[in-house]
């Protein structure tokens, strides 16, 4: 495992640049230099690099005919293999120059990596766009840099799935791990029991063609995708087409709800693994990647506590409670996998003794877990800490390393075991028209989190180089920008909406847990200001770095919103739900626009002003309408100056 | 024709209504009851609606899952035939109560024409959103109101055309006219003749499956499709792989440029008119519409005066002049159309004695020409003020009517054969990343003329309604709203915009005439801020509405503006050519603010100032890197006011 310091030798020449790339994940080692190649009509890039063509073509909005001679050689040295591999040779490097560019990479996977690093390169020049003159050499830390998507809670149609994996290539991740089967629906085409689709998808599952087009679709980016069907437990979506798969008596309907059901597979009778042994086959001839997911999670063991048969079975073999059934379980799957010829992988609670040594455990419940793994000899991969639904700052998530925390502790040959991480979007309150937007860009700091060297830590460069690369995944037809206002629009029918835009500016979305996702079905509209929300408001970060002029802007704008605010909001019952909340951003102003008004005077506020504005700031920050007015921030800092 | 006015009855309930439906085409009848029908999950539509649910469900983004029974039902009295034909009945009844909706339809296209109605009633509510309770008569002034969208000059893949075809149907447009050959390029798959997609499309073409799918898109939605293969001038692109066809020696290569070329087809061979009975026969059995358009516009004469087989052709027939000659060709055209069943249109210069009597103009050149084919017992059809391409306001082409000008002295006989118009959308400066904000919202004016009655004019009100409908297109998938801000954020590379959106929003993007198209060519990048312009600015006509605080706000930023523009544009070319620009928006700001002062204080401004104001904002309304600034507009009417 890599652990050296990142080398970044920027040049004065560079630092006087008009426009500087901003590179995500940022490579091991960047020297710039003078010059600049130019990006234009007559760029070309030599065999294998169409897909970056297209990419610049779009960005630049330049046509690129491909005409010209090659401006950008393309060296790879091995012919690799079909389909990328675990722990494949990523590295490259990339030499810019005025009058070409160069890249050098050992596999097509890392040549794919130096395309992705080339196209943040680009900026715009005095003749239209330009790479500067550059020298990178660059690998990735782990080679296990996934993103998981869950597609069971709420569908999502492939063209979700594929701009996904434009974005993942874009940040160098190479895991697509794909959750394609849950309580809420299962979501592939099985040709052998395919009451599974019929019965368990409401007509929303991909076809084994549309699998195959992502799968292929991955490999050309050099992403490997990883199936789960997660087993024995959140087998809901399994049972209205395939009752006696269950611990217990039917009739089953696919799940609407979330949380932790008891229906789960029965592990007793022979029939199951039979149908495991057909169903895993069936699958793991679709997907070409070694590994294979089997989920593993939240089985609450009450169905087999009221089955006779599940029982018996437990007495027979002196399993002693649900986890040591589970345990058996997953060693059967395991084999069957075996035999299929993959590797399996599971959540937390698969861990046992005596699994496979070549098991894969992935942490979702702390880093101790994680730990935990490796010690037993198994090899883990991290995504306590990425959970991108619970809408934590991107911050937080760039905090925690992989081999942090309990990890840290480890012995360098059991940390070696610790192949990366997976950043998890899990789907209860996602749609096609969010996903996107609860995704980007904050999966792209977990990215360099696990491409990076791990001393790459500062969070403010972290931030600035996040906006460039998240306007960059617009070229790529993310979605997660472009989805803000139409989203605002939809909260007023018919009119204008600057008022209602002010407001959605100054607060922050609530996560799963906050939010009690408990209360909601897969059919909740899913269009409220909470789901147009950012999960971190960029205007608010601005502005606590802002000027005293531009703070008096924005607070003598929120002051004023509410009155034009409240008419909108009558017999309208998206906007109902805001009046308070609206009420709340006009005083968070005043009272900015006071505490500026006594620091320009130089002379103390009042005595006990200060505190008793803290204690409404600190009243307004609680959620209101699910989301966190987070205009309290700067306030808060003013007021600070003033005790 | 249906020439009675419209009845609009609007009950002081709907006007006091929070939100009032936007509708466009404003229907032939309109009363608003009392009361409100709820747009929920429960929501449903019987057999034939699954359309509208879909389009609702993502427009108000509650999920549909059409469970409960029907709430909207639709009646249609006659099975109507498998694909639409011109003239086919297009009238409906909507009623809708707080219990239910019902459409009364004759055929399956008016009830789409009455779902498209349905959809821009769905207003914000109490509970959700609603329609309120109305009673809707409607059916269309004309039975041909089309789009044109040219493929060749700037190839235009098939997303772009179903999303388009999506937004024709939200405003009641019925014919899409696909202009699929040009001398830029060649544009569908002929299985007969195969070089004409290899050599003539440079790999951008429509399989045949493509065009099928494209067609069923259309009819599903009420939309006819009317293929254009242009003959026998605008054929460049044929001839790289047939050089034969051409009345001159090759070799030949695709048109990259723009304009009118000399090589056309050779009318003097008979291989010419075998190829085109093969060529013809093919498209004729892809495309199942009765109408097939073959051009005709635009034959500079040059290549058939060289030629000396198509002189001795000309003498042999007793043709005076290069017209005489494509009138015989059109003929012999029109007779090959005729064997495979299909009715010809042609543009201006077909027009002759003895073309069939069902053979139908399109009029470009002006009102007269229309007029003119009426008179000769043709049937008509106005494209004559409906170019898009030329970025004109809305306003404009919402005052062209295709029974005015001189179309507004024929006998009604003759005025009844004038049977529409299509808008008119040429490619030579859009692409795919920019056709949608050339054609819409602009194109929605225009099919409120088609459809509504004569006497429906109110620019204000068409102004009123056309921003929500252009919302509402948003749902639909269109880009013609979400291009905007990623075009201008391409502009500055990796910095925030602000500045540059005040710039952009205060122009107008000049249209092909202006721009001079003959400097372009198909590899130019349409990148630049003309590009990302829009054709009206919306900003500017709301300030010419403004009170004084709105004016005074916005004209402090605009003079505040060029500071912070001036070194965004260092190294950087597309920021550079808006130097002046910029310059003078700030200085427009600055009269604007000046002239304020003026009027406030009731105080005639200083002799010779305004008319030295005057001259300096006439300079300043000149054309300045190929957009105008409109900005200038509200101070010009402040100046006015203090002459």
């Amino acid at each position: 495992m890599l652990r050296s310091l990142a080398i970044l030798t920027v040049t004065s020449a560079a630092l006087l640049r008009a426009a500087t790339p901003a590179l995500m994940p940022l490579p091991f080692k960047v020297e710039y230099g003078t010059g600049a190649l130019a990006i234009d009509s007559n760029f070309n890039v030599s065999a294998g690099g169409a897909w970056l063509l297209a990419r610049l073509s779009r960005q630049t909005g330049i046509p690129m005919p491909a005409k010209a001679p090659a401006k950008l050689e393309i060296v790879v040295d091995t012919s690799s293999g079909e389909y990328p591999g675990l722990g494949d040779d990523e590295s490259y490097t990339l030499d810019v120059a005025a009058a070409g560019a160069r890249i050098h990479a050992h596999t097509r996977w890392g040549s794919l990596r130096a395309m992705a690093t080339f196209a943040q390169l680009v900026v715009p020049s005095r003749s239209g766009f330009e790479v500067p003159a550059v020298h990178i050499e660059d690998r990735p830390r782990f080679p296990w840099r996934g993103l998981m998507l869950d597609v069971s809670r709420h569908w999502m149609p492939l063209p979700v799935v594929l701009r996904n994996l434009d974005a993942m290539a874009a940040v160098k991740l190479n895991v697509f791990h794909w959750h394609l089967s849950d309580d809420q629906g299962f979501r592939v085409e099985s040709k052998l029991y395919p009451r599974l689709q019929e019965y368990g998808s409401e007509g929303h599952y991909y076809t084994q063609a549309e699998i195959t087009r992502a799968v292929n679709y991955a490999r050309d980016r050099g992403i490997r995708v990883i199936p789960e069907f997660d087993v024995p437990g959140h087998t809901l979506s399994w049972f209205p087409g395939y009752p006696d798969l269950a611990s217990g008596p039917g009739p089953y309907e696919i799940g609407h709800r979330f949380g932790v059901f008891d229906p789960v597979l029965d592990p007793s009778r022979d029939s199951t693994y039979e149908f495991l042994e057909g169903f895993l086959g069936e699958m793991a001839r679709l997907f070409p990647d070694t590994y294979f997911h089997i989920g593993g999670d939240e089985v609450n063991g009450k169905q087999w506590a009221q089955s006779p048969s599940v029982q018996a079975f437990a007495k027979q073999h002196a399993f002693k409670d649900t986890l040591a059934i589970q345990r058996s379980f997953s060693q059967r799957v395991r084999e069957i996998l075996a035999r299929h010829g993959k590797t399996m992988i599971g959540w937390d609670e698969i861990l046992q003794p005596g699994l496979g040594a070549d098991t894969v455990i992935q942490t979702w419940r702390n880093q101790s877990s994680l730990a935990e793994s490796v010690r037993a000899g198994y090899r883990g991969i991290l995504s306590w800490g990425y959970y991108l639904d619970h809408l934590s700052p991107a911050s937080y998530h760039y905090g925690i390393d992989p081999q942090g925390g309990a990890a840290a502790q480890l012995t360098p040959e059991q940390s070696s075991r610790i192949l990366g991480g997976e950043a998890c979007m899990w789907s209860e309150l996602v749609d096609p028209e969010t996903v996107d937007s609860r995704i980007w860009p904050r999966a792209a700091a977990i990215a360099e989190r696990f491409w990076s060297p791990q001393s790459v830590t500062d969070i403010d460069s972290m931030y600035d180089r996040l906006e460039s690369v998240s306007r960059g995944l617009e070229w790529l037809g993310l979605e997660h920008r472009s989805n803000y206002v139409p989203m605002l629009d939809r909260l007023t029918g018919d009119r204008r909406v600057p008022v209602v835009r002010v407001l959605a500016d100054a607060v922050q979305a609530l996560g799963l847990g906050p939010r009690g996702g408990s209360k909601y079905t897969t059919d909740t509209p899913l269009n409220r200001l909470v789901d147009a929300a950012r999960p971190e408001s960029e205007s608010v970060r601005a502005l606590e770095k802002a000027g005293t002029a531009e703070l008096r802007r924005v607070f003598t704008e929120w002051a004023a919103n509410d009155a034009a605010f409240q008419p909108l909001a009558q017999d309208n019952t998206l906007l109902a739900e805001l009046r308070n909340l609206s009420k709340d951003l006009s005083a968070v102003g005043e009272i900015g626009l006071k505490a500026l008004d006594y620091l320009a005077s130089g002379k103390p506020a009042p005595p006990g002003w200060v505190a008793a504005q803290s204690v409404e700031l600190t009243r307004m920050s609680k959620p209101n309408a699910e989301v966190m007015l987070v205009a309290v921030r700067p306030v808060q800092s003013l007021l600070e100056k003033l005790r």
